[in-house]
């Protein structure tokens, strides 16, 4: 593992106590000097970091930044989910650079912030405006021994791992909108983007592109975007500390995905059910061409919606977009 | 479009009384030695043409290579498979070939074959032997406006439009083996790889690889393939004319993929399970870990295989792979 994890882990688990150096020098096998310059490297990175005669180094605070081995201090062990993590500053799409990974036959479980995407993509070929700093645009890879359609339960867990998420980190209690944005009120924080490589009756791979809007400043919003979109510093009234909500983010995702893999995907979409505000409303639907109309009764199986149409009918729906009558 | 396409295109046409260079000239707007020009480069690729005074230009054999422009001008119009093709002497695998160009955003339509492929590929992971102008190794681009669940129909109509080209340039009559493999007998001669590029509700792209082994030589098969794999020169007893087979196989692909975007699956459909020599037998499927079987007893509106297990129950299955019991 890189120095820089175990540094920051130390100084972490030593809070205002503090780390010394001959420890971390020792416990790294390496000099005094290479710990100091490892020291001085972070402190160019923004961690404000005290040197003392007696309790060593000591961490007064972090920066509002992401960076992949303190990202990995932060985190507990982890099964799958974040035993890898990659930051760029600047990206065309996350879901772009998982996919390179990917082909090159990458492990799964990484996961790839950039801190700005260029071409950041929302679902249907829509733009995902992403930019710098002012929210968490992620990737995650998948390799999950599943038919391609069962992918769908995948949007559903990934939209409970979103949402713990936020709740555990800012206090915020945010809605669910079918198929996979997360909502306050009529307004859209968060969106998840599921792409997936498959053969007819198997999936290669799946990437899970999360955009969270979290600092986002509704004055650098178009105009148009105002009343639709929001972001967790405009909900709490505070600026959101965003490496803490990466970390807790990826745990989540690990702890479902774990329980998921185990067979638990009924508990997962339990709790969907009851964080989502479709379920119950008279909703209209757009997939492609055809418009569906209905209330939303439930989520079957493989994560579809299930619409009782006006006629009393059944309909069962994958995808498309969700207009939800008042 | 190519020189060279029309010039072949103008010599097939003309035949035994052969195309006069002079207005060959004229209607490609260019001089007769730039005409002459572009005739001693496709000598030199093995078309064994003759010039005279009278007759001007007679092709009078063409060589069992694979020329993108000579398939262009063999080609009746086509609607969309087979608008653009090109042929590589190598790849890793042609499958590769088209999944870059289905990232960089080319139309749906193009073939790409390669005379051998270096890292060919079957289903579920398994190597597919290619070697150098024994077989047609090809892929196609499409762009359906189709959910994922349907991409299995397109596996349906491709064994057909594979069937049918066999069929009409050698006159033997393979059968089909659920899902996608071509046979005589107990032996394959063909085998269809879908790969698909997807969004939950929505496909982004798939490639149509398609393997035919032509002239493929038993006594260059490992031991262990001579059982079960089989060639259409081996069919036939006599070399099959690949360029001419390539043809036949672009066209029936743009015809029956013309038809299916009409709404005519299930034409195809039928014709698919009259060439099917899996229905009515009973089978044995490995579908992951699982075994299932059971009475092969039809096909469903998505392509899948409807089993009747020996409990009575109809079970629904999308992939894997079949033994055929005796």
């Amino acid at each position: 593992m890189h120095t820089d994890v175990l540094i920051l882990r130390a100084l972490r688990a030593g809070g205002v106590n503090g780390a010394s150096g001959a420890l971390l020098a020792k416990e790294l096998g390496v000099s005094r000097a290479a710990v100091w310059n490892r020291i001085e490297e972070l402190r160019r990175f923004g961690y404000d970091i005290e040197a003392s005669p007696h309790a060593g180094y000591v961490l007064r605070a972090s920066p509002d930044v992401l960076h992949g081995e303190d990202l990995l201090a932060r985190l507990g062990p982890v099964r799958s989910i974040g035993r890898d993590i990659r930051v760029f500053a600047e990206t065309t799409s996350t879901n772009d650079v998982v996919e390179k990974l990917a082909r090159d036959g990458v492990a799964e479980g990484i996961v790839v912030f950039a801190e700005s995407q260029t071409k950041g993509r929302g679902r249907l070929g829509r733009t995902w405006l992403s930019p710098a700093g002012q929210g968490l645009w992620c990737s995650v890879l998948l390799r999950p021994r599943l038919a391609p359609q069962a992918a769908t339960q995948l949007t559903v867990i990934t939209a409970v791992a979103v949402a713990r998420a936020i709740e555990k980190h800012t206090g915020l209690r945010p809605g669910i909108k079918w198929p996979n944005d997360i909502v306050f009120g009529d307004r859209k924080a968060a969106g998840i983007l599921l792409e997936l490589g498959a053969e007819l009756d198997h999936i290669r791979h799946v990437i899970l592109g999360i955009g969270l809007d979290v600092n986002l400043r509704s004055a650098d919003l178009p105009e148009e975007l105002r009343d639709v979109v929001t972001s967790l510093s405009e909900q709490a009234g505070e600026p959101i500390d965003r490496p803490g909500l990466a970390t807790a983010l990826i745990q989540e995702l690990d702890t479902v995905y774990t329980r998921f893999l185990a067979g638990d995907f009924h508990e997962l979409s339990d709790e969907w059910m009851r964080r989502c505000v479709t379920l119950g409303r008279r909703v209209t639907l757009h997939v492609g061409d055809r418009i569906v109309a209905g209330r939303a009764e439930a989520l079957d199986d493989e994560g579809a919606l299930l619409l009782r149409t006006e006629h009393g009918r059944l309909e069962r729906v994958v995808g498309g977009d969700v207009i939800l009558e008042k």
